[in-house]
């Protein structure tokens, strides 16, 4: 018997007009579909399939133990995950050998810190895994903010909100075109990193690129607090141009 | 009369499965389509996009004056390629208000290191443009790798080639993962970088990336020269992860 293949599938940033066309064949033809999302969620990548999925598919729900109930630096973090992927991994691997294809749905780019990468390095060694690139949020975040991002030779740097303020500033400091993800909590602290970096005035925020309810704006113009996982802020390079 | 739209359409890495689902819905219905290419070539979009547009569909090839004869320095240079993008616009710009909708073919995504933007910028006060985003030729070089490039808060910087050593360098030490892209003439220059930042064992290079004669490996084990145009270097983030 032949094993299946595993599709890591990008499905970009959540409009499903800017999934791939080969994205669209994989799943409007699966048979078996793996998704993460949290307990209790639809799941953000089984979201953006809604209704385009074929009838009978076999749907294989991945659901996080833990986000962000136990902080990233308690060791138990890891070993929980760790356990989780190990799980998820174990049945794929099964359907796989079995003959099985599945899509695995994933959020923006796979290797673009993706989840999938997770299933991806405990899986290749053993079967076939096909990954298909696909939009990164960021892109669809520039593209809204209707300017280029980056000219010529500017440096374009992608930071975590998650970083330490005086990473972030440095980083800020030395890059031409700014990106910044997982903004979330970390709102605050990216506004002074921006403000010492003397970048602030030129920052947009973006929430919900390319999805229902996207919203374009200044980040000094921003008031309140921004969605977690949909905000991306941007602050464009200004390189050389004829 | 309704005046046209101006869409500047990512065609994404090379690959035409990559394209987007409305990218490719955009080609298949094009009355005009508009496109980049050096004189007597192709244009590396058009062939892209090689039996996939529809009889009869009119062309505009909009070829540079100018590449690499005049160095960027020179005041010449920038003259040069302003006339010759207000000759474009202009052209289109008739076009849109004649009703006409004009698909601009565009390799990558448009707003990122594109030469679209030189045409955006110069029309987008006056008619309507709808940029379509899409798969970066980097998304489609880290993929080619079979690894990841980010992982948790790697912080990713995106260089160009033309950047002088000194710059280049600071920049790879400070980065975890790495996109050198314009490598073409700048390869000692790129190797050296990441020897003195320490990187160069990690550094790999893809060419031709998701296009006909790709070709991944190290980038220490690469003889003789590369591809200007689509040669790619990437050093893989090593963050976090379970």
């Amino acid at each position: 018997m032949t094993s299946g293949t595993i599709y890591g599938v990008g499905l970009g940033p959540g409009d499903p007009d800017l999934m791939t066309v080969k994205a669209h064949r994989l799943l409007t033809g699966a048979k078996h579909v793996a998704f993460f999302r949290k307990a209790g969620r639809s799941g953000r990548a089984r979201q953006i399939v809604e209704g385009m999925l074929p009838t009978g598919v076999i749907e294989f729900a991945m659901e996080y133990p833990v986000t962000t109930e136990i902080p990233l630096t308690d060791p138990r973090y890891n070993e929980v995950l760790s356990e989780f992927y190990a799980k998820c991994t174990a049945h794929l691997r099964e359907l796989a050998l079995a003959g099985e294809d599945v899509v695995v749905l994933c959020e923006g780019d796979p290797f673009f810190y993706g989840s999938f990468m997770h299933l991806y390095t405990r899986l290749k060694d053993d079967v076939a895994v096909d990954v298909v690139p696909a939009i990164t949020g960021m892109s669809a975040a520039w593209t809204a903010t209707g300017a280029p991002i980056t000219w010529g030779d500017d440096v374009l740097s992608v930071l975590m909100g998650t970083l330490d303020k005086e990473t972030l500033t440095k980083r800020m400091l030395d890059a031409d075109a700014i990106v910044v993800m997982k903004i979330g909590r970390h709102l605050d602290k990216v506004r002074d990193a921006l403000r010492t970096a003397g970048k602030y005035d030129r920052a947009w925020i973006v929430q919900y690129a390319a999805m229902e309810g996207q919203t374009v704006q200044k980040l000094a113009d921003l008031e309140g607090k921004v969605t977690p996982y949909f905000s991306i802020v941007i602050v464009h390079g200004e390189g050389r141009r004829p």
